[in-house]
Protein backbone atom coordinates (compact mmCIF):
# COMPACT_ATOMS: atom_id res chain seq x y z
CA UNK A 1 0.00 0.00 0.00
CA UNK A 2 3.05 2.27 0.77
CA UNK A 3 3.78 2.07 -3.21
CA UNK A 4 0.60 3.99 -3.57
CA UNK A 5 0.42 6.41 -0.78
CA UNK A 6 3.53 7.34 -0.90
CA UNK A 7 4.02 8.36 -4.63
CA UNK A 8 4.36 11.86 -5.84
CA UNK A 9 0.96 12.63 -7.33
CA UNK A 10 -0.72 10.88 -4.47
CA UNK A 11 0.87 13.45 -2.27
CA UNK A 12 0.15 16.68 -4.10
CA UNK A 13 -3.59 15.41 -4.43
CA UNK A 14 -3.88 15.28 -0.51
CA UNK A 15 -2.01 18.09 -0.24
CA UNK A 16 -3.95 20.16 -2.20
CA UNK A 17 -7.16 18.57 -0.95
CA UNK A 18 -5.81 18.97 2.50
CA UNK A 19 -5.75 22.52 1.88
CA UNK A 20 -9.02 23.32 0.88
CA UNK A 21 -10.68 20.87 3.49
CA UNK A 22 -13.34 20.78 5.10
CA UNK A 23 -14.61 22.24 0.72
CA UNK A 24 -14.56 20.77 -2.39
CA UNK A 25 -12.13 20.99 -5.09
CA UNK A 26 -13.38 20.40 -8.97
CA UNK A 27 -11.53 18.45 -11.15
CA UNK A 28 -10.45 20.97 -13.58
CA UNK A 29 -9.10 23.15 -10.35
CA UNK A 30 -7.13 19.99 -8.85
CA UNK A 31 -5.53 19.73 -12.19
CA UNK A 32 -4.43 23.12 -12.33
CA UNK A 33 -3.24 23.16 -8.84
CA UNK A 34 -0.99 20.31 -9.60
CA UNK A 35 1.48 21.21 -12.89
CA UNK A 36 2.52 18.74 -14.61
CA UNK A 37 -0.02 16.05 -14.22
CA UNK A 38 -1.98 14.24 -17.04
CA UNK A 39 -5.74 14.32 -16.97
CA UNK A 40 -5.00 11.00 -17.25
CA UNK A 41 -2.91 10.79 -14.73
CA UNK A 42 -5.41 13.12 -12.68
CA UNK A 43 -8.26 10.76 -13.21
CA UNK A 44 -6.30 7.21 -12.19
CA UNK A 45 -5.03 8.82 -9.14
CA UNK A 46 -8.45 10.48 -8.00
CA UNK A 47 -9.97 6.69 -9.09
CA UNK A 48 -7.77 4.63 -6.74
CA UNK A 49 -8.25 7.10 -3.91
CA UNK A 50 -11.36 7.06 -3.87
CA UNK A 51 -11.41 2.86 -3.73
CA UNK A 52 -9.11 3.38 -0.88
CA UNK A 53 -12.18 5.78 0.91
CA UNK A 54 -9.12 8.53 1.18
CA UNK A 55 -11.57 10.54 -1.23
CA UNK A 56 -14.87 11.08 -1.79
CA UNK A 57 -16.31 12.01 -5.10
CA UNK A 58 -19.33 13.72 -5.93
CA UNK A 59 -20.95 14.58 -9.49
CA UNK A 60 -23.39 17.44 -9.37
CA UNK A 61 -26.33 16.84 -12.00
CA UNK A 62 -25.73 19.89 -14.13
CA UNK A 63 -24.96 20.31 -17.99
CA UNK A 64 -22.08 19.49 -18.01
CA UNK A 65 -21.82 17.65 -14.79
CA UNK A 66 -19.40 18.99 -11.91
CA UNK A 67 -17.40 16.67 -9.99
CA UNK A 68 -15.81 17.53 -7.17
CA UNK A 69 -13.34 15.60 -4.66
CA UNK A 70 -12.80 16.34 -0.89
CA UNK A 71 -10.97 14.55 1.68
CA UNK A 72 -12.99 11.96 4.17
CA UNK A 73 -11.95 11.81 7.75
CA UNK A 74 -9.41 9.24 6.44
CA UNK A 75 -7.88 11.06 4.24
CA UNK A 76 -6.92 13.79 6.28
CA UNK A 77 -5.33 11.64 8.72
CA UNK A 78 -2.79 10.93 6.62
CA UNK A 79 -2.07 14.58 5.45
CA UNK A 80 -0.04 14.62 9.10
CA UNK A 81 2.89 12.16 8.24
CA UNK A 82 2.42 12.28 3.88
CA UNK A 83 3.84 16.17 5.03
CA UNK A 84 6.18 14.92 7.12
CA UNK A 85 8.21 12.81 3.95
CA UNK A 86 6.99 15.79 1.71
CA UNK A 87 8.66 18.52 3.65
CA UNK A 88 11.85 16.15 4.51
CA UNK A 89 11.90 15.56 0.65
CA UNK A 90 11.50 18.75 -0.14
CA UNK A 91 14.57 19.64 2.39
CA UNK A 92 17.00 17.09 0.83
CA UNK A 93 16.16 17.25 -2.55
CA UNK A 94 19.12 19.11 -3.04
CA UNK A 95 21.52 16.88 -0.98
CA UNK A 96 20.11 14.20 -2.98
CA UNK A 97 20.44 15.30 -6.06
CA UNK A 98 24.18 16.21 -6.06
CA UNK A 99 24.98 12.60 -4.12
CA UNK A 100 23.31 11.17 -7.49
CA UNK A 101 25.69 13.45 -9.17
CA UNK A 102 28.41 12.60 -7.37
CA UNK A 103 27.78 9.09 -7.51
CA UNK A 104 27.85 8.76 -11.23
CA UNK A 105 31.92 9.96 -10.61
CA UNK A 106 34.23 11.90 -12.22
CA UNK A 107 34.35 12.15 -16.26
CA UNK A 108 30.52 10.55 -16.33
CA UNK A 109 29.12 13.96 -17.87
CA UNK A 110 32.20 12.91 -20.71
CA UNK A 111 31.09 9.13 -21.11
CA UNK B 1 12.14 11.40 -5.76
CA UNK B 2 8.90 10.69 -3.16
CA UNK B 3 8.05 7.88 -5.45
CA UNK B 4 11.58 6.27 -4.54
CA UNK B 5 11.37 6.98 -1.01
CA UNK B 6 7.81 6.18 -0.74
CA UNK B 7 8.17 2.37 -2.11
CA UNK B 8 7.80 -0.72 0.38
CA UNK B 9 10.83 -2.28 0.13
CA UNK B 10 12.77 1.55 0.75
CA UNK B 11 10.65 2.06 3.84
CA UNK B 12 11.39 -1.27 4.62
CA UNK B 13 14.66 -1.32 4.46
CA UNK B 14 15.47 2.01 5.82
CA UNK B 15 13.42 0.48 8.74
CA UNK B 16 15.69 -2.30 9.32
CA UNK B 17 19.21 -0.11 8.98
CA UNK B 18 17.97 2.12 11.84
CA UNK B 19 17.12 -0.33 14.14
CA UNK B 20 20.57 -1.81 14.02
CA UNK B 21 22.26 1.96 13.60
CA UNK B 22 24.79 2.71 14.28
CA UNK B 23 25.58 -0.65 13.70
CA UNK B 24 26.40 -1.99 9.98
CA UNK B 25 23.99 -4.78 8.30
CA UNK B 26 25.45 -7.29 5.96
CA UNK B 27 23.69 -7.81 2.69
CA UNK B 28 22.19 -11.67 4.34
CA UNK B 29 20.75 -10.35 6.90
CA UNK B 30 19.15 -7.42 5.37
CA UNK B 31 17.53 -10.23 3.26
CA UNK B 32 16.71 -12.08 6.26
CA UNK B 33 14.80 -9.27 7.76
CA UNK B 34 12.94 -8.53 4.87
CA UNK B 35 10.80 -11.09 3.84
CA UNK B 36 9.44 -11.70 0.22
CA UNK B 37 12.47 -9.56 -1.33
CA UNK B 38 14.23 -11.65 -4.15
CA UNK B 39 18.60 -10.67 -4.33
CA UNK B 40 18.14 -8.46 -7.15
CA UNK B 41 15.10 -6.31 -5.78
CA UNK B 42 17.63 -6.14 -2.49
CA UNK B 43 20.35 -5.38 -4.85
CA UNK B 44 18.65 -2.43 -6.55
CA UNK B 45 17.04 -0.79 -4.13
CA UNK B 46 20.59 -0.54 -1.76
CA UNK B 47 22.17 0.30 -4.72
CA UNK B 48 19.20 3.19 -5.09
CA UNK B 49 19.91 4.41 -1.26
CA UNK B 50 23.53 4.45 -1.89
CA UNK B 51 23.40 6.86 -4.79
CA UNK B 52 21.04 9.07 -2.94
CA UNK B 53 23.39 8.95 0.08
CA UNK B 54 21.35 7.71 2.38
CA UNK B 55 22.59 4.65 2.82
CA UNK B 56 26.83 3.72 2.88
CA UNK B 57 27.90 0.45 1.56
CA UNK B 58 31.58 -0.84 3.26
CA UNK B 59 33.45 -3.93 1.43
CA UNK B 60 35.49 -6.00 3.93
CA UNK B 61 38.48 -7.51 1.69
CA UNK B 62 37.46 -11.56 2.92
CA UNK B 63 37.32 -14.58 1.04
CA UNK B 64 34.13 -14.39 -0.26
CA UNK B 65 33.91 -10.20 0.42
CA UNK B 66 31.61 -9.08 3.45
CA UNK B 67 29.68 -6.21 1.98
CA UNK B 68 27.81 -4.09 4.70
CA UNK B 69 25.41 -1.49 4.86
CA UNK B 70 24.54 1.20 7.57
CA UNK B 71 22.24 4.35 7.35
CA UNK B 72 24.21 7.92 7.05
CA UNK B 73 23.12 10.91 9.12
CA UNK B 74 21.21 11.48 5.62
CA UNK B 75 19.68 8.03 6.16
CA UNK B 76 18.70 8.89 9.44
CA UNK B 77 16.96 12.20 9.46
CA UNK B 78 14.50 10.06 6.90
CA UNK B 79 13.12 7.30 9.36
CA UNK B 80 11.57 9.71 11.69
CA UNK B 81 9.01 10.79 8.58
CA UNK B 82 9.03 7.37 6.68
CA UNK B 83 8.12 5.75 10.51
CA UNK B 84 5.18 7.91 10.87
CA UNK B 85 3.93 7.41 7.11
CA UNK B 86 4.54 3.04 7.70
CA UNK B 87 2.61 3.37 11.23
CA UNK B 88 -0.57 4.88 9.41
CA UNK B 89 -0.44 2.58 6.93
CA UNK B 90 -0.47 -0.34 9.37
CA UNK B 91 -3.03 1.94 11.58
CA UNK B 92 -5.51 2.02 8.34
CA UNK B 93 -4.51 -1.20 6.00
CA UNK B 94 -7.66 -3.42 7.01
CA UNK B 95 -10.00 -0.26 6.92
CA UNK B 96 -8.54 0.42 3.06
CA UNK B 97 -8.64 -3.34 1.93
CA UNK B 98 -12.17 -3.05 3.22
CA UNK B 99 -13.16 0.01 1.20
CA UNK B 100 -11.61 -1.59 -2.04
CA UNK B 101 -13.47 -4.63 -1.26
CA UNK B 102 -16.72 -2.22 -0.96
CA UNK B 103 -15.66 -0.11 -4.44
CA UNK B 104 -16.14 -3.65 -6.24
CA UNK B 105 -19.42 -3.72 -5.06
CA UNK B 106 -21.95 -6.26 -4.67
CA UNK B 107 -21.92 -9.27 -6.51
CA UNK B 108 -17.99 -8.66 -7.52
CA UNK B 109 -17.14 -12.05 -6.33
CA UNK B 110 -19.22 -13.62 -8.43
CA UNK B 111 -18.43 -11.87 -11.86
Amino acid sequence: MLDRIGTKWTSMAVKVLAGAAPDEVRFAELRRRMPGISQKMLSVTLQSLVRDGLVARRVEPTVPPGVHYRLTDLGRSLEGPLAALRNWAETYIAEIERNNRLAEGPGAGDR
